[in-house]
């Protein structure tokens, strides 16, 4: 029997005794972001499934979980023998563990949840699908802490003064912006529970999740101070005394529950239903005007300043020189070195991590050879790792941190002589990417609008891919990071207008299962183009520097617009990029940029 | 003094001796849609304003009125005089009277207004501005019926049987599939309050209002029975025998609020806020379960079935030779023939009639010569009919209603040479035309997603037009037709996915202000496509048929496949349009739709 098994018994001796007759285990941690601490990852200490999302519902007989499609086959795999079972919903995305609860609770019966790794948002989803049972639901329940014994310790890293000539703008500046939109708002106080949103309002990084430079923290802004919420030993002496002088004051961390309950309720407090968690949405007094929104920070930050897109363009330049190094040797040791996805994902983070500033990888990198190349969120594992072969479709996606900015790059490419459908597939992709990053639109244009420029090509013979095309990217922070989006949804994302300053991905893809994936992605930058008696125009500037595999290219089915735009791109690359090479390597480029 | 004046007054010494602070005149009927009976037509008896959008605010000491930005010019000189004067916002579309309402009213203050023609949403947007402020709000005040002594009597058309042979589905399976959605909803009653919708469902037509074969009525829907409320006198014998077989029970047009108050409050109903009146959703019982949404005969109508779609085919011929013949006529008169805006739509008209089952026109005949081209709406009046002179930009945009389906279609041509300017720009919203109509989309698409495809060629130029690209049009119903909808917003109808067998227009445009306007519109209607391992897939096939002006083109801004589209369109035009005409016609049309 797997160890995840005896917890499981002994997570339910618990739940007998409290009288649940379910138990809801959230995959989140009280900040609600993608990247958590060890610390919350909860649902892998009880269950052994190392996937990003999940959520686990535990009763007297049945312990369930629910993930999305992406991670079925792994979830299969981790769980198997662990007396967890794998609930897979009959229609994607429309069937989910609430519903389960909604089916499965009897009148009368008592649900319990750890509320502060719940959001508000799902909070209200349980409450609404045992609406008129008589259902108790208990979110003040943490049964964990008692069990998990050797649980890692809460995150300590310390905190990085990001300096003024990285993110551009002085932390006083940001507090007067937030207070002045506050002031807009009608609003007494603002609740921030992204670490991004106080990462950046703050000017500090941290080290506490993989993958993002965040220190776990909670905030709150009001006309006078900004009350940050953080273990003490996190902040320097030299931070502290500056923040000392901005009124930022330091609490211990724990404290935010008993802060918002002394918020007198004839006030008005600002806070964003999707990162904020049920415990602290309970701790605000009955009474207190709540406003729900995106936080302002998180508003504020989308747009890039003139420092930051000027650190992005020299970032784009280190990252394009790391690629091509990678891409180089690749190329030159294909056949005679012995090459996996994972040995290749290890090679690129070395070669980026030669560059200056770097802090690591901006998310785990997708290196994926053929067939694994039609799985979007491929990540290999030692179990799937592929040795790369003398053919085949090599597609890899990744992106560093640096204290300068934020990458995430998609390149693919052909290992020997691709086929004819390869060729077609990847050009009608790249087609995709050209659209999108030529665009020109008028101010007011929306991600739902623009999605379309990104898939026509594909549609027009009868293919798609199921994800978005493009997500808005941090700034030394998240490399997923809201509210813009390029995408075919009409939610927020999808709805939010895109502006001069806004730095987004372009990333269609082609997915042909048990064969290979073909996704090109670079990050584009909106900026102001002409102003005419009909408005305002915009348009997107593409900042990522690496070539193009010209090999997978079927220029027969390129337009005159798009090959002018590819020749002018890799000149571009070729010419920011070569003063960093040596002679062998900037031959090699002048070959893979030299014009079609 | 003029007589609205008078008018006015005696409101004012009504509104004094019922201590009212305001009094509210929405232009819409009980049943809140475009075209109104004349017996509705409060606004234009109070204030002269012939509009078909506006709100009159009348207090002791103001009288306003709010209207759209296109009837500004109009409406500043209909009420000149009157004592009304137009409210024009500061920002369009920011501030309307409810805010007025909302910054005008003294607290504890009492305003009125005839319910019957307030929709649910207005009064709730008036509730929340004047939340706080203890305003009494009186929605059962009708002061006009007293003041209008010769007011035209309620609309009296007796119900035409819409044959099967025309709409192609029998009403007794229309009441059925009605009652199969509201058991998957789990409603009981659904109440019918859009004109069209209760034509749809019972076959019927009527001639209550201009431009839409339209019966003054409501109905409700339930397990057993419809009722429909309706002035008895309207539907013939043999009709009300039809009906009673079907348990389709008539009761007087005024007895709705009172059956409406008799519904079980344990029961569910469903209604439509935007289409229901304030006065209406006030005789449901307190506690009664009220699902709000699009009605289900909206949904299922903007579906057309295989008959309907057969007969528009067939309409789109007649429609065509009568534009033909239209536009033949033009060219050869033109010079020769005295031409005003009126007559040239009166000369459309008079043609559109010679053809079978032709009822009139589906709205009033937009005939635009020049600058007059620049405001999308405008219809010509006496004092602005223009002389159709030897040069010039034309745009025609016209439809009809027939017993086999609804047309319209906008022609933009030239008399005399066009300019470079003028080219280009009819150029390019051609390439907007036909890019949508060429589009290939996968299933869930929605409006908002294609709206670019219209768009593209003008914003590459800096280039736009200020409304939608395309609305639902009814089948021998209303022109302007949901839920589908294709544009830039991200509202219910651009929310909403294009299913196969949805009529839609496609009618990009652009505007130069002071100079002329272009504008093409053709019908398309969306169709399966293949079906591949990335889902179903669909088209659009362009349902129109009439030439597009070829002197207007620049063929070197065409790309192959829009040259290729526009002679296959020209082609079927031909082929389809030429058995009809004479020997002259014939052969005119053959030179108009010969290839480019």
């Amino acid at each position: 029997m797997r160890e995840s098994n005896n917890r499981l018994s002994v997570l339910r001796s618990l739940i007998k005794i409290d009288g649940i007759d379910a138990y809801i285990i959230p995959s989140t941690d009280p900040h609600l972001g993608e990247n958590i601490p060890d610390y919350w990852r909860i649902v892998l200490w009880m269950t052994g499934f190392t996937g990003s999302s999940a959520t686990v519902v535990v009763t007297e007989t049945f312990a369930g979980l629910w993930t999305d499609s992406r991670y079925f086959i792994q979830a299969e795999h981790q769980l198997t023998g662990t007396g967890i079972v794998l609930v897979k919903p009959a229609f994607p995305d429309k069937t989910d563990f609430i519903d389960w609860l909604g089916n499965n609770i009897k009148p009368g019966g008592r649900i319990a949840c750890d509320g502060r790794t719940l959001s508000i948002g799902n909070m209200r989803k349980i409450t609404k699908a045992l609406d008129g049972k008589n259902v108790m639901f208990d979110t003040e329940c943490d049964l964990i802490s008692v069990l998990w014994t050797d649980r890692p310790p809460m995150p300590l890293s310390v905190a990085l003064d990001h300096s003024v000539e990285f993110c551009g703008k002085d932390r006083s500046l940001k507090i007067m912006e937030v207070r002045e939109q506050m002031k807009k708002q009608s609003v007494d106080y603002h609740l921030l529970t992204s670490l991004d949103d106080i990462m950046w309002l703050l000017n500090i990084r941290g080290n506490d999740a993989k993958y993002s430079p965040l220190l776990t923290s909670f905030a709150i802004v009001n006309e006078q101070q900004v009350l940050l919420f953080v273990d003490e030993s996190k902040i320097s002496l030299k931070l502290a005394t500056d923040f000392d002088k901005l009124d930022i004051v330091m609490l211990p961390y724990e404290e935010i529950d008993g802060m918002l309950s002394v918020i007198p309720n004839d006030s008005t407090i600002l806070l964003t239903p999707e990162t904020t968690s049920a415990s602290l949405y309970k701790s605000i007094l009955h009474g207190t005007k709540i406003i729900e929104d995106i936080s302002i920070p998180t508003r504020l930050k989308a747009i890039k300043n003139k420092t930051e897109i000027e650190n992005i363009g020299r970032v784009m330049v280190k990252d394009g020189v790391a690629l091509t190094r990678f891409f180089f040797w690749l190329e030159n040791n294909s056949g005679s070195v012995a090459m996996t996805e994972i040995s290749l994902a290890d090679k690129l983070n070395s070669l980026r991590s030669e560059q200056e500033n770097y802090l690591g990888p901006s998310f785990s990198t997708i290196a994926a050879y053929n067939e694994h190349g039609a799985l979007p969120h491929y990540s290999a594992t030692p179990g799937t790792d592929s040795v790369i072969e003398a053919a085949g479709i090599l597609l890899i996606d990744s992106g560093g941190q640096y204290l300068d900015g934020t990458t995430d790059i998609t390149r693919t490419i052909a290992i020997g002589k691709p086929s004819a459908q390869q060729k077609k597939d990847f050009t009608l992709v790249l087609k995709g990417m050209i659209n999108l990053a030529m665009a020109k639109f008028p101010a007011g244009t929306k991600g739902c609008h623009l999605d379309l420029l990104a898939r026509k090509a594909l549609w027009e013979q009868g293919l798609n891919y199921g994800h978005g095309t493009g997500h808005g990217v941090g700034f030394c922070l998240n490399v997923h990071e809201g509210p813009q989006y390029i995408g075919p949804g009409t939610g927020t994302g999808s709805k939010t207008i895109l502006e001069p300053g806004m730095l987004v991905s372009d990333e269609p893809a082609i997915y042909r299962e048990g064969e290979y994936g073909i996704r090109i992605e670079n990050l584009i930058l909106c900026y102001e183009d002409e102003e005419t008696e009909f408005g305002q125009f915009l348009k997107f500037d593409a900042l990522s520097l690496c070539h193009i595999d010209k090999s997978l290219i079927d220029i027969s089915l390129l337009d005159r617009k798009e090959i002018v735009w590819l020749n002018a791109y890799h000149s571009e690359v070729f010419e920011k990029i070569s003063p960093y090479l040596n002679d062998p390597e900037r031959l090699w480029l002048q070959e893979k940029t030299g014009e079609i």
